[in-house]
């Protein structure tokens, strides 16, 4: 009998995602000392916690995947959207496409907070920064927020904290977009903050610490706020202006109308409209603000040699460092879509903007002039790519009779139909869009500008040289391969980041993302061009459910902490709703992630912060102390599982249990989650509501500091409390500007699903366990680990005790950059636990990969022996001096060291060798020295 | 009145694909000494020769490109394809995919001459060469050949030069493929060998030199033919077994039989059908004819350190050395297609290829067995993964009815049907095709080996450490990365290779390539399958026709050597057509294309070479005396236009006068068409026959060395005798296994004409002329420069005359490895005229990019000039101890010259500088060495 060999050949779940292969793992076990992974997750799960069946699904192959995708995308309709309502359509070069969006050495890139490996994206996202402060005429813009939406209720609550009016009260303009406004109510109501909605001419500046104007309004209004702005100023309220970028290649600029701060969405330069996203909003000030301005913020510092180096500056003041004093959750931005639309001002330069520009703005009155010439009544009078068209009872007939044309418009009210021109309306779109209401396309006509003059944009922007480089596709490729080598990512070296979970971006898992019928797709546009969309979303829905223990998803959270904000949300409208709504405590441990205090903060939580015991479990006797001391008051806990010490601690029945005894709510911070997935439903040990970070357990990939995505898992009684969204409905308001986030990577978490099967999915997580506890047996003789469980294992990540070394002089920094010399990216810094070092392998990572890194730890620890010992002075030894450059090796060589020693530590490849760009960066000389846009080109030639 | 600034967003005629800005060109027209880009070609391009009329077409955008290309795609029907022969579903690995195939590292290689900067895909293609050496059971393989029809043809050839017996017959096994018979026909007639078909127990191994047999038959059949060889061998002819490496995995290896030569395709390693093409076909031999053997092969020598360094080895086998005393004029191959085949035996590893060809077998066993066991006449006994059935006059019928059920059998005679079992064969497919028949797919049932036990493979194969590596994809993509990262290409640099055209390769043009609706089409698909190809192939075809003048296009050729072959052909049965078959003498002149006389005497020519004038022109007095001579027999003349000298010749019409004169027709090698598109037509002036070599002129990216595409144009008269096909019919023979060649990348040129229109195509002529005369005008002082036309104006090349530095010392090679280190690949060395360096930049470059290279050449002049005037010997000099390495860095450094000057030359980059892995590579001891498989381990450890 002949039988064939069992092999999947994309066997992805139990080969190509997981990294040790069974030899490997056999090996790895037997250092850890335990007889089979099995046994090794016995010892280091509890077992009362674990859950009673498999997850269910089979899984597929890679080529099964690609096929169910493309199924599921020829559901998608893919019209043309003049919707408009901050979504427009764009072509993304297709240059960008190939060597940005679909390169793993951009996508999978980590937060360039190690700036010596990041001088690339760190470039990039300058360039980004440059272009934004440039267009909306203020002097200093951050490296990108989440939507346009989040956007402007961050301006809010910045402007409420820098304000001098005491007023109480804000200002929203109704020509917001209406999601914009939605995001903004959902925000202020929990800080106490008044929302005054109106047309701009209603502002009482006495009644407000601030206001925010849409420019252009979402109905197409051009105006100048210049006098509104004025009067707040001398009311000292601070004047925000949400804004689009493209229209500002041709109008008067916020900063030349006054206003202190600029918010909106780079998404129409060149990011492709993904069903509601991801795309990189933006926020830009005046420089007296921008030490108050939430997100990261990219500048130039300088490196060991002095040469100029970029890196993140003004970095305490993240939440990870404010903690409960952080008056924002912002952690995840939207990187790679930065990225993308910088280089799409880039490939343009400001000449190609504005003609871009230009041609829209034609095109809108060309529409406009047609229309009005057959009668219609058309508003406004100022616009610059939208107008509204009164259609009356007609507007339902329009509507169908523009789809019909393959087009969407946009409902407005019960009697208006709204039209917005973009960079793809060409003259066949515009006479279908004529047709639609029964008119004639007329020959091209004269027009004349459909705004006054007077608003025409008078200053100069993008001036820079890198907005003046030859766009020649060849340089261009040449460009970004330059800047992505600078960078050290996952596509040439583990990425060991305890709490992020930098694991495969598999290549399967991406491919959809670029596909138009995924890619093309408004949010808003009807409900039925996007049912492959709705399919994903529900299949991917109830996996997560399974996987969870939870009832029901939103998948409107755009990162992590945006999740943790709508989770804490979804139980104060649950206390509200039984009528407890003074439930407002919130106990958190003083381990947790930074972002859990200043997202209870922002749910309008008081944080009552719940003591360690001494082995880094939660403190049960304080956290009972003090949720008995919070009583009738106590709203939730938020904890997280495993712990941020990387331990799973034997109390969580406990203190759910406790929680709820006293009628608060649990939330388990999903940060672990891959520690969890098939072993441990939050759902089933006592969780009410948890966030998932999609972008560490389940495959998105970081993109260099984004996109993320933080949907939330409830149970039941919950489900009738997530957030809503003025677009598809629901009691509760909006937390992002799109009604599921950022819709098209989704599909990759869907995929990874997908791939793994329910039975690989849990492989994943026992091999994840493994491997961290393999580095713990290996390294415990190097350096102390810090936090273990009962039976000596740690979870996912374990954390390496480096504080013994600082009275040597050996820092966890000369630790982190002497790493980079073995073509390492850090661990995870001092976090949680200062002076230390968190190390999470995941389960992607082969023993061999492993093993380099454990044998570039152990040589560092020999040269900390080497300084303890008095061989070397700190101050000199290659730990100091790291991260070794190739200019090092050719100025003069006068260390105490070899060249070999200190370019090809142990560990280190030698013909693949990745090369620091610059020295170690100096931070404070950065933040005492801010520049956060491209300095002149003459500070290169000098280099 | 309002107008938008005309501004085409995504104009890639005019600014995207074209490098210098508008700007620079006029700086570089001021430099060259000419008033404007018009009066350059007018002082380049002899009047009398520029066609009248401009180019025809207008431009795309690359949206619209797109757009455009998925209209296409959408023709194309992509059924499941059961037809086999030589052709089959594959899963191309998604990571191989995004990091091979569409990553511009890969794809925009050159072929790996200079091996210092080629290490990476030397390592890959070593990879495919021990691959092919181990599942043959042959010594030694060599690195792709076009396609498995003209690898037979191929091994015919070298069995002709390498056996010992003197008959003239060579046998042909009626199973091999039909498209293998006939390139082996075609290939045969004009060499004088005597084609004798049969079934192989017909064979008479007198009558014969060599035999050609197939395992499996094109039909199925597996059977051993260890004793037909031994009575080859007996008559000392030499054995050749066309096989197939997946049936290899499981089956008995031609080694094992005795073979001397196996030839197939490694199409279904991982490689998309892509109608046709391009795949790797392979060739491996006994060791004994390792010399002969045509092809590039990758060898192993030691660089300058005495470190193992990958290079190509036996170069002075090729062509361009052996000009008409060559045997083959293979010159491209299928790099990039190798590597990707490579790397699917490193994905898989040994056990899961068996395990993927014993499932294969598996499924084809289970087939078998149902219809038999419904009563139906299976054929044959012994089988891998193919069997017919009889049918009878139900033939159309079950074709039909398979076709309605989405799979595509093979017709087989007038009574039978084939159906070829691969390895996206699953129990859907399986029922399919049995219902297809009427048959209800029985329950899986335990099956017998559908061969003989004794035709069990009984060697082990792919032992070597690389296909035993940890197959996680993260290991795989740092792999692929590492290996990408040792080599430069265009993505990091100019590659300014005479007579190679090393254009930008734009992303929006290679985007179409893995679209599944281009990809998976079998080439021998029903032809309403295949609708969207043939839009493309006629669109494209109406516009090679207007840009070169012809009537009619072949799209067979696959590489321009095999173009210039084909096109020969079709002049001798045009010749023989009109009873003139005598015609058999061939004008070249001595300037000419290594590949021209190798490809005449292929064709059954006789080569009278013609010399050269002086300034580089044909003498066109001996042209005259040797066609005068020549008379009746006179059959062609092949020039190159302009010459390979890189100039116009003013004496072409002349040439092409005397040629018809005599009755002979004109071949244009259209080698140098990158000078000629938009201003003058090679049908215009003489031509009856051009090759295009779409790869260098119409953007198809080199991939390291192939694939091509050398379609040809002919004049009317010639049009009938174009290239046949057994699928297709025609009257002639075939020269591809493919009607259309590789047809996918065909959609690359097509898309690139798209998007230039026929200015942009015009005006990159004229830039390329510009860019050379700039080059030339600026480096006329460093270096003489050796021709020019009348009025001292190269054409789109010029050649730098370094003969001279002999003297000295410093060699061309010397000057080339200096270039490493500027990061720059070498020009053309020693050819057209041996000692020279000839530069081509073509129209994608900027200046930047140009003059960073000019300032490379003039520093490396005056590091010449240092040791022409004694300061510095040859041998000490850094031009000598080039490329410099970080090795040499870090070592102890003794010579004459700072760290600084040998590292960094002016020219080269600082922060982003590419250090070449390996030392100067030692070409000698590689060729006395002779390994082609990858070293074992140890070999790498003791470095």
């Amino acid at each position: 009998m002949f039988k064939p060999t069992t092999y999947d050949s994309y066997d992805f779940a139990n080969r190509r995602h997981i990294g040790p292969s069974p030899a490997e793992m056999e090996a790895m076990l037997a250092v850890v000392g335990t007889p089979s992974l099995e046994a090794l997750i016995d010892e280091t799960v509890p077992k009362s916690i674990r859950q009673k069946r498999p997850l269910s699904w089979a899984p597929l192959t890679e080529h099964a995947l690609l096929a169910r995708l493309r199924e599921v995308a020829a559901k998608n309709r893919v019209m043309t959207s003049l919707i408009g309502q901050g979504y427009y359509g764009t072509v993304t070069p297709p240059a960008i496409q190939r060597n940005i969006l679909e390169n793993p050495a951009w996508y999978t890139a980590y937060t360039p907070y190690q700036p010596e490996i990041a001088q690339g994206r760190l470039e990039a996202l300058l360039n980004f920064q440059t272009m934004v402060a440039d267009l909306t005429g203020l002097e200093v813009a951050n490296a990108s927020l989440l939507d346009e939406a989040t956007a402007a209720a961050e301006a809010m609550a910045m402007a409420e904290r820098s304000a001098k009016s005491k007023a109480r009260g804000f200002f929203v303009d109704l020509n917001l977009h209406p999601q914009t406004i939605a995001v903004i109510e959902t925000r202020a109501a929990p800080l106490g903050i008044e929302v005054i909605k109106g047309q701009p001419d209603d502002l009482v500046p006495e009644a407000v610490f601030g206001a925010i104007f849409q420019y252009p309004g979402t109905y197409g209004h051009v105006r100048d706020f210049t006098d509104l702005i004025e009067k707040l100023h001398d009311a000292k309220a601070l004047a925000i202006v949400a804004t689009d970028l493209l229209a500002l290649c041709l109008l008067k600029e916020p900063g030349a109308m006054g206003a202190d701060i600029a918010v909106g969405s780079a998404q129409r330069f060149g990011v492709p409209m993904g069903y509601g996203g991801p795309h990189a909003a933006f926020m830009a000030v005046r420089d007296a603000l921008k030490r108050a301005m939430p997100g990261r913020i990219v500048g130039v510092s300088i490196d060991s040699h002095g040469d100029p180096a970029y890196r993140l500056s003004l970095q305490t003041r993240e939440q990870h460092i404010r903690r409960e004093k952080a008056t924002s959750n912002v952690c995840t931005a939207q990187a790679l879509l930065a990225v993308m639309a910088g280089f799409y001002a880039v490939f343009h330069g400001p000449a190609g903007l504005r003609a871009i520009a230009e041609r829209v703005h034609f095109n809108a009155v060309r529409l406009r002039d047609a229309l009005l010439a057959a009668g219609a009544e058309v508003a406004p009078g100022a616009f610059f790519d939208t107008i509204t068209v009164k259609v009356g009872v007609g507007q339902a007939g329009i509507l169908a009779a523009a789809r019909h044309r393959g087009l969407n418009l946009r409902k407005v009210g019960r009697d208006r139909v709204g039209i917005s021109v973009d960079e793809l309306t060409d003259a066949d779109v515009i006479a279908r869009a004529l047709d639609a209401f029964g008119i004639t396309d007329p020959a091209p006509a004269e027009v004349e500008l459909g705004f006054p003059e007077a608003m025409l944009r008078q200053s100069d922007y993008l001036t820079h040289p890198v907005f003046h480089m030859n766009r020649a596709e060849s340089e261009m490729m040449r460009y970004m391969r330059r800047l992505s080598d600078r960078d050290l990512a996952l596509d040439r070296a583990m990425i060991p980041l305890g709490s992020c979970t930098m694991k495969l971006n598999a290549a399967a898992e991406m491919m959809p993302l670029t596909w138009p019928e995924f890619g093309a797709l408004h949010p808003f546009a009807p409900y039925n061009q996007a049912e492959g969309y709705h399919e994903a979303i529900a299949d991917l829905t109830t996996k997560l459910c399974e996987i969870t223990g939870y009832d029901a998803f939103s998948m409107q959270p755009n990162s992590g902490a945006q999740g943790e904000y709508a989770g804490l949300l979804t139980i104060a409208a649950y206390h509200r709703a039984r009528g407890e709504g003074y439930r407002n405590i919130c106990l958190i441990p003083v381990s947790a992630h930074g972002t859990n205090p200043a997202s209870a903060q922002m749910a309008g939580m008081q944080v009552v912060v719940v003591k360690s015991a001494p082995n880094g479990d939660i403190d049960l006797e304080d956290f009972n102390e003090k949720a008995v001391a919070a009583g009738e008051n106590l709203a939730a806990c938020m904890i997280t599982y495993p712990s941020t010490h990387g331990v799973f601690e034997e109390t969580v029945r406990a203190v759910c249990e406790i929680t709820h005894e006293h009628g608060g709510q649990v939330y388990i911070d999903g940060a672990n989650m891959n520690a969890l997935v098939g072993l441990v439903k939050p759902g089933e040990i006592g969780g009410d509501v948890s966030h998932l970070n999609l972008h560490k357990t389940f495959a998105i990939p970081h993109g260099g500091g984004g996109p993320g995505m933080g949907p939330i898992g409830v149970k039941e009684h919950l489900a009738p409390f997530l957030p809503g969204h003025p677009e598809t409905g629901g009691e509760e308001g909006a937390v992002s500007a799109a009604p599921y986030g950022s819709a098209s990577i989704l599909l990759i978490s869907w995929a990874y699903c997908l791939l793994m099967g329910g039975a690989g999915l849990t492989q994943a997580t026992r091999v994840a366990i493994l491997n961290a506890n393999y580095i713990a047996a290996r390294l415990k003789a190097s350096y102390p680990i810090l936090f273990m469980g009962n039976r000596g294992r740690v979870a996912h990540e374990c954390i390496l005790d480096t504080r013994g070394f600082a009275e040597v002089g050996v820092t966890v920094d000369d630790i982190a950059k002497r790493l980079v010399d073995n073509g390492f990216h850090a661990p995870t810094m001092s976090w949680p636990v200062a002076g230390t070092l968190m190390v999470e392998p995941t389960e992607s990572e082969t023993k061999a990969e492993i093993d380099r890194f454990i044998t570039a730890l152990e040589a560092i620890r020999a040269e900390i022996a080497d300084v303890a010992e008095g061989r070397i002075s700190a101050e000199d030894s290659p730990l100091r001096r790291a991260p070794h450059t190739v200019e090092d090796l050719v100025a003069e060589w006068d260390r105490p060291y070899s060249r070999e020693q200190g370019c090809f530590p142990p560990g280190s490849f030698r013909e693949d060798k990745y090369w620091p760009p610059v020295g170690r960066v100096d931070n404070v000389y950065g933040d005492r020295n801010l520049v956060c846009t491209c300095p002149p080109l003459e500070d290169y030639i000098a280099k």
